[in-house]
Parts: structure tokens; C-alpha cells; sequence
């Protein structure tokens, strides 16, 4: 399993719009293969900062699945003008080790 | 609930190390009242770059019962000399509304 992770820096004003939209995009993104869930958080120190952790299955469920496909283009056009900056996405796996 | 998040960046070389204190390190958090669950999570695209992640009942279970605790001294002797640079933490709250 890969988390994705983005920091999202919205623009200023525009933070309750964005987790408006985010709702309906939040659909587009759970049709796509790989993805396993997400969560959207916000943040207590920086007001307009959003964390955002998407699961998938592996990493070319993210980077090819859903970045190839015409739904990422929807996604775009729905979310990334709230960005200032443009979000760097890292990806993760677990460091974990069983007890 | 609350997500302290945290993007460790270890010293080079130190990874491994680092992996095998958190794990003694994570018993010492687990203990703390308010402590709900915590996940560790290693980058893949930068070496030496993890993601802590503690859920907290409150705020102030991490900002005050931990960090005021005896037992932080510990958490920082074991995992402090790790970090470079010293890392910021930030709290979230759940942004997504129920459906």
C-alpha cells in the first residue's frame, strides 16, 4: 500500500469553496483502480493549509492510473486553481514493523 | 480528534537506525493519555525523509501531557539527534463532511 501525501496551501478566502469542491472531486477520485481511501485535513496552525493522504494500492495507481486518465482531468479543473503554491505530492510506504 | 504530522528528515546514512529506535521510541508515546494511534511512514522519492503521524484525542495531549511529560525527555534523548533539519509539527483536524 502507498500513501500519497500533499500539503495543499489555499489561496486566501477561498478555504471554504475548496473543501466544497473537494467534496465532489473526492467521488471522481474513488472510481479510479488502486484507490483504497482518502482523508482531507486541516490545518490548526496555518489557516488555508490542507493535508491531503490518498491510499492506493501501489504507486502506478496514482502516477499512471488516475494521472493518465480523463477523470485527473476533471480533478484539475475542479481543484488545482485554489493552489497557490502548486502542491509538491510525495509518496510513502510504511516503516512500520510488526511487534 | 486531532493528526500531529510531522516530516522527519533523518540524518544520511542514520535510516536504519532511526527505524529500530522509533520502534522503542513508539512505546513510549503509546502510553500517553489521549494517545489514540501513530503511523511512520518512509518516502519514496526522498532518502532519509519519513512522515510521523499521531492521532490525539485533543490538542493538548501532545502540546501539554506530552510534551510536559517525563516521558518526552525520553522521546527527545532517544530521537532528537536524528532530525536534520528540526523538524516542524503541525496539528489537523478532519476537513471532510459526512456525506
Amino acid at each position: 500500500m502507498i500513501l500519497e501525501v500533499a500539503v495543499l496551501d489555499i489561496k486566501p478566502g477561498m478555504s471554504r469553496e475548496f473543501e466544497s469542491v473537494f467534496q465532489e472531486a473526492a467521488k471522481i477520485i474513488a472510481t479510479i483502480p488502486g484507490y483504497i481511501n482518502h482523508d482531507l485535513q486541516k490545518c490548526l496552525e496555518k489557516s488555508d493549509r490542507y493535508l491531503l493522504l490518498v491510499s492506493w494500492q501501489k504507486l502506478e495507481d496514482h502516477t499512471i492510473g488516475f494521472r493518465k486518465s480523463p477523470q485527473y482531468q476533471t480533478w484539475k479543473s475542479l481543484l488545482h486553481h485554489f493552489y497557490e503554491p502548486f502542491p509538491e505530492v510525495e509518496h510513502y510506504s510504511s516503516a512500520l514493523k510488526p511487534n
